[in-house]
Parts: structure tokens; sequence; C-alpha cells
């Protein structure tokens, strides 16, 4: 009986053990771990502040507004890095197009607007969700709401930790 | 005596009707009422919510971010038109650079940000206040917080009433 109790403890612990390192996974490196994806699109991100705009040539061919929650404001706002949990950082795609009206009105060939909106990017920190990358949740939605597929997705992270300086966040706060 | 007192009471009337058509201006019409422009940068638009971006070419080289007031974006997303009184519209002004760090993760040249901040421009509407320039009173602050003088603010109107169709407002809603 005092050896089959020991037994019972043993195995107890032992299960304790692994619950344990389960939950707080201590010896899973970022490396060994699945990277987990942004798969809703964040409440109210149209209402957001500002942070700053950018342009890609060539194949993307696109015009970005880069809009933050009130957490990744005032991180902005207050220099911290790295950013806290919570912060959102979301950048909304539009094609690059050339306004007929506005280089009317200029008289020259000059001006170019949002087009058609392609996509909504975000960055959502978290730091326990996302260990694996960075602490950042990256997420991409095409203008039809749907999240892209999960070998897409698995090219954010690498580029992203070219910017490690300033926490994985390429876009600088536009005053 | 007499005499004395309906001539008092004649400039009195008269007075009175001097002060009342300076404050209605009900005789001067659109043409002839002088341009009144905005000289005071309206508090807190850095926090508006986002319209849409633009780029321009050339001798101006900009990147511009428009936000609106809540009234703005009320009218904006409900498509009415004109837009009320109290719609205010801001345009942030930014050089449009290469950026040095983002072509670098992306292993060429494409991206293009906000530089230095120019200048921030407003459209303030008040139909009473800026009849003269369709219920609009335009405003430009370069980054030192200065209004521009008023040679410059009197190319504004001229221009925006080619879009009178739009109320004067060239930039569309980004959805």
């Amino acid at each position: 009986m005092k050896k089959v109790t020991l037994l019972l403890v043993g195995v107890a612990t032992l299960a304790g053990v692994v619950v344990f390192t389960a939950a707080t996974a201590p010896h899973v490196t970022a490396q060994e771990a699945a990277p987990i994806f942004v798969t809703e699109i964040p409440d109210g991100y149209r209402e957001w502040r500002f942070i700053s705009v950018a342009h890609e040539e060539g194949n993307l061919n696109s015009f970005a507004s880069i809009l933050g929650n009130d957490i990744a404001i005032k991180a902005y706002r207050e220099g911290k890095l790295p950013f806290p949990d919570g912060a959102i950082i979301a950048a909304l795609h539009y094609k690059f197009v050339p306004s007929t009206e506005n280089n009317k009105a200029f008289g020259r060939d000059q001006s170019f607007v949002a087009g058609a909106p392609t996509n909504v990017q975000f960055m959502v920190k978290d730091s326990k969700k996302y260990t694996a990358t960075g602490g950042w949740g990256f997420g991409h939605f095409n203008s039809d709401g749907k999240p892209v597929d999960d070998a897409f997705m698995k090219t954010c992270f690498p580029c992203h930790q070219k910017i490690k300086e300033r926490d994985l966040v390429f876009t600088r706060y536009a005053p």
C-alpha cells in the first residue's frame, strides 16, 4: 500500500510538471514555437488616430495610412519601446492612383490619391500569445475581409525582425 | 429745438441702419466681399479621424494625410453635401521621401514615407463667416505654426471652386 501511494504521488507530481510546462512553456524557444496569426479584424480600427503614411512602388503600388489604437499612439508619442501589450497598429492599404480631377485643377499631372482599398494589415502586441513572433501577432485581411493563408503570413515576422531596434515596427510617427 | 431733436433721431436711425447692414451685409455679394482666412490652428486636429491620403509630385513633392473632425467625418460617411457648418478638414503635409531602412528590408528601392512636416492646411465650414469663399474658410500654417500671407491665401478659393459639385472639397473618403 505504501508503494502504491508513493507511485501515485509520483505520477501526480509528474502530471503537475507536465501541466506547468505546457502552460508556461519555459523550454520552448521562439524558434521552436509555431507562429500564431491574427485571425479577426480588431474592432473599430477605422476610428483610430493617425500615425503616418507610406507608399510602395512596383508590384505593390500601394498607398497606406497607418493608424494606431490609444495604447499604440501613447507609446509612440512617449517614445516608449518595446510597445506595451494591447498596442495595435493598422496599415490601411489602397491602390496608388493618379487623380484626373486634381490634375485638371492643377493644370498638370502631379496628383496621386487613394484608389480602391486592397487590404488591411495589423500588428497586435501580446507578449504571451505571440511569443514565437517577437510578441507581435501579424494579420492581413484582403478587401473582402478574409485573412490570407498561413504561407503568406509566415513571411511577416522574418521581415519585421530586420527592424529589431524599433520593436519590429517600421513606421515612424509623423508629428 | 424740435428741429434739433428730429435731426438727432434721423442720425440715430441712419446709424442703426449702418450697423444692421454691416452685421448681415445683405447687399454684399460673394464677389464683392473680401475673403476672410483661418488665422488660428483648430484645436486638437492631430486627434481627428482619417479621411484619405494624397501625394503631389513636382515642386510640392508632398505626402498628405487628410483628417476630419466629427462633423466632417459624419458628413463624409453619410455622403451629405454641402458639408454642414462646423465641419473642418485638415491636410497634414510632409515631405515625400524614400525610406532607406524600408528599402533595405525589402531588398529593393520602392518605399516612400513621410519626411519632415511642411505645413497643415484647413478648410473650416462656416456659411456666414466665409460667405465670400463658398462658405469655407481656408487656412495654411507652415511647420513653425505661422499662417502664410494673404496673397498666397487668395489662391485657395479660385482653385477649390473648380470642384463645386463636391462643395469645393477635392478629397474623397477612403473606406
